[in-house]
């Protein structure tokens, strides 16, 4: 697998109305985007810095898993994703070392992304993801 | 505050021998070096991926911050550091804006660098770590 950088960091929030003005006026982010993404039952929101975007994901259903995050473990961060060229090879890659997949083939992510999950359990507590955008090579 | 990218990501870990190979060979990063911080209890591997370090923590005493964290919550992301210029600008514009500070004023971290830390209850949940390398400008 060839990792490139940190796509993003997920984080967990309750709510991104009141989470949102820590991040722009203590940290000094601006905030370009909020997204719903339905499949996730998040709606998320997106700041950059340096090479990495950092993820704000409130839940938008209780049974979401953002929101079974927070209750078990109180808001905070919630997975890491790296950017790598070629999400399938990269997946098959990690399967073929004794790897367990969340998602056995890649599916949308927010911002148009292609991504996948690595099980925690096999990655050392750190749920992972991959991503890549195929629409617009990184 | 100026943060320009995300210096490095804190992830705890129980044992640096065991947790190394799935970095270096599942994500196919490199450790560069082994360093350990007698002050925190912990021994580091760091690993490069883009712009950001990995740091993985390892305790050395099972009093260590880390050690207690482990037994908390289990291996995982531990803190997100950002480089920023001017550390202790930064801890003081922090505070004026209502941030509980953990460090009041910098103190020597891992590589060298002048690091303070933000209280995770001002950070809604992200344990929170602001660096500068005063040494080789970034």
């Amino acid at each position: 697998m060839k990792v490139s950088h940190i796509e993003h960091l997920g984080i967990a929030v309750k709510n991104l109305e009141e989470a949102i003005p820590y991040w722009e006026n203590v940290l000094g982010l601006k905030c370009y985007n909020i997204e719903e993404v339905a499949d996730q039952k998040v709606r998320t929101a997106f700041f950059k810095v340096g090479q990495t975007k950092i993820e704000l994901l409130e839940p938008t259903d209780e049974e979401s898993t953002i929101a079974k995050f927070i209750e078990k473990r109180g808001e905070g961060i919630h997975h890491l994703a790296f950017a790598v060229e070629g999400v399938e090879d990269a997946l098959a890659d990690a399967e073929s070392k004794g790897i367990r997949l969340i998602d056995k083939a890649p599916r949308g992510g927010a911002e148009g992304l292609s991504i996948a999950f690595l099980h925690p359990k096999s990655t050392l507590g750190v749920l992972t993801e991959l991503c890549e955008d195929k629409h617009n090579k990184q």
